[in-house]
């Protein structure tokens, strides 16, 4: 790790950055990785529950900071993103064969979390549009000592504040993410119990001791290829309709809010993609910086761009939920009406999103372009 | 009128204004009224079809240059308003009896163009939101050779874009808004045959020639009755929540979107209350400095203002026409779910047009204060 320190804390790397930061970075997240494992091993009966608790609501984010699960996910994300952005200096069969089963892993382990944070998103803002009284923020905290899970305590004191349509909304949008939460988990407990994910750990746990770099990794500096990364992102973010997102109300997101198509938002793809560009230029980042990150202007602005662009997601995939909960036969009218408005509610927030996006961005452009 | 040549034209009135101004202000509306009351008779026949022609939708306001009854409506506002700014200096009976039946006739003429131009707002908010191709600009504008009424033009080309709840929802807004129309084109032919008519059509003739200006207003000066106004409207903006609005995605204007308060917007009241003193300042203006407003920067921003609040009114009872015909009995889930979509659209409108609002006015502030 000493090659870090010989950077400028507050730029990117200005002399040679050589594999062993990335074979120390790989390392690093292959024992993290195998911490959380045996941690989620621990209390593993917990389920997301807690994981839940520990999740404020409404930051955009599905990041569960204290979570084994959530740091399993975010170990396997960082080992998939290092192995593909250096790829060139990694043994190919070796990470050829390492990277979609890490991808199948963290997508499994993620739809539980994914799930009980849409609805709770979806549950919010409910309430908001009933114009009930706000929630005190630690309502969700609260409910981490309770046994009746978070969700019961975030609707029911207010539930008398909602029209039926409003009540019977949240109840189906209830049903069916915690139907699809509870097989989320299920999977991923199955997941974590099958001959495939214990390949997947045995691989990783020699990754934690020996990490297969190509002989002319010996000689290589790693800034070419974070600097490629980096690339990809600002090509991605210049092809996003960057002009429109940053003028307010541009009413963009919604323009396909009643389209007969089934599935009505390709206007999103893009941003999820710079989404992921965004995620792989952080971890290349940290593996030429190490810890050291957040001190550059760049690196000042990553943080909030990627919440917006998690925010983005997030209300996407709820927008969704809740056009599909309306597609359910024989739900009252009152139901629909009142999914249609939080249909909405959830692409302007989508719009909005994008607007954050813009504004970190263009800020980051001025500071640093 | 020469008095107002003597005002520098970029400015308010540095001078006196002495009540001639008022009188002549207050002869000539009278006079406007008359000639568009004569007009409408020669071609009442043709009812707003051909006002609703000329009128472009989206623009966001009810103001239809071309057509008497808007016409009419017009003059008697003006005068409505100028009596009440300045009532000091009018005989109070006169004033105190006429105003009332002013904003009678003009609340009376106002229904038909009103619920007509709300349709088209609807309609094209539909289309946009089910991803149909913009409407050609002067698809409006060609239906007036038309027999057919230019909604049928609007809907029926695309309507094999709409999804069914979207297509239905259009459908009974038409139904439900064209009936309210054609009702208020039976009760404003209605008042225009009234002897209340008549009566109000008789005081306005006799102040074509004779406005009854009270003793005391000989030697008074206008502007201090006419800074009132102003200082009216400033107080009012004031108070309206301009940081909020002026902070872009601010999710206030849907936060009563699923209230089961039947009239869910106080919110709006305030707005609504603005747009009213800012038409009292402007006529106001009119009175001070004839025809020669829009020269000053404060003028200059008037009008985007005046925009602004219309649009915001037009989006907020667009809002309320969704949420009305939701309730509507026995509706399919589908339409339901359009219209609940269509109703937080439009309540987004009601929001992106406090922020156009707030933009205006802050510059208006900068620019003058």
């Amino acid at each position: 790790m000493a090659q870090q320190h010989l950077d400028p804390p507050t730029g990117p790397a200005s002399g040679p950055v050589s594999a062993d930061a990335l074979a120390d970075y790989l390392r690093a997240q292959a024992t993290e990785f195998l911490r959380s494992l045996r941690q989620h091993g621990e209390n593993g009966a917990e389920g997301a529950g807690a994981a839940r608790a520990r999740t404020r609501p409404g930051d955009g984010g599905t990041e569960e900071p204290g979570d084994a699960a959530g740091a399993l996910r975010r170990s396997a994300r960082r080992i998939s993103g290092t192995l593909h952005t250096f790829r060139p200096l990694l043994d190919a069969d070796w990470s050829e064969r390492m990277r979609p089963e890490l991808a199948w892993l963290s997508g499994t382990l993620a739809g539980e979390h994914a799930y009980a944070a849409r609805l709770d998103r979806l549950l919010l803002a409910l309430h908001r549009l009933s114009g009930a009284p706000a929630l005190p923020a630690q309502s969700t905290g609260a409910a981490e000592s309770a046994g009746g899970g978070p969700r019961a305590q975030l609707t029911a004191p207010d539930r008398g504040s909602l029209t039926v349509g409003a009540a019977k909304a949240g109840a189906l949008l209830e049903r069916q993410l915690t139907l699809a939460r509870t097989r989320a988990h299920s999977a991923a407990l199955q997941a974590l119990g099958s001959s495939r994910f214990h390949a997947v750990a045995d691989s990783v746990a020699v990754l934690a001791s020996e990490v297969p770099l190509t002989p002319a990794a010996v000689t290589a500096d790693l800034r070419p290829l974070a600097a490629s990364a980096e690339e990809r992102l600002t090509d991605a973010v210049t092809a996003l309709p960057l002009v429109t997102a940053g003028h307010p109300y541009n009413a963009e997101a919604l323009i396909h809010g009643l389209s007969p198509d089934p599935a009505p938002h390709p206007q999103d793809a893009p941003w999820h993609q710079v989404r992921l560009l965004l995620r792989l230029h952080r971890y290349a980042r940290e593996v030429l910086h190490g810890g050291h990150v957040g001190n550059s202007a760049l690196d000042g602005r990553l943080p909030g761009a990627g919440r917006a662009l998690n925010r983005h997601r997030d209300a996407s995939e709820a927008a969704a939920a809740a056009a599909a909960a309306a597609r359910t036969p024989r739900i009252a009218p009152a139901t629909a009406y009142a999914l249609g408005v939080l249909h909405a509610d959830q692409r302007h927030e989508v719009e909005a999103a994008r607007f954050a996006f813009q504004q970190s961005w263009q800020r980051q452009v001025v500071r640093t372009g």
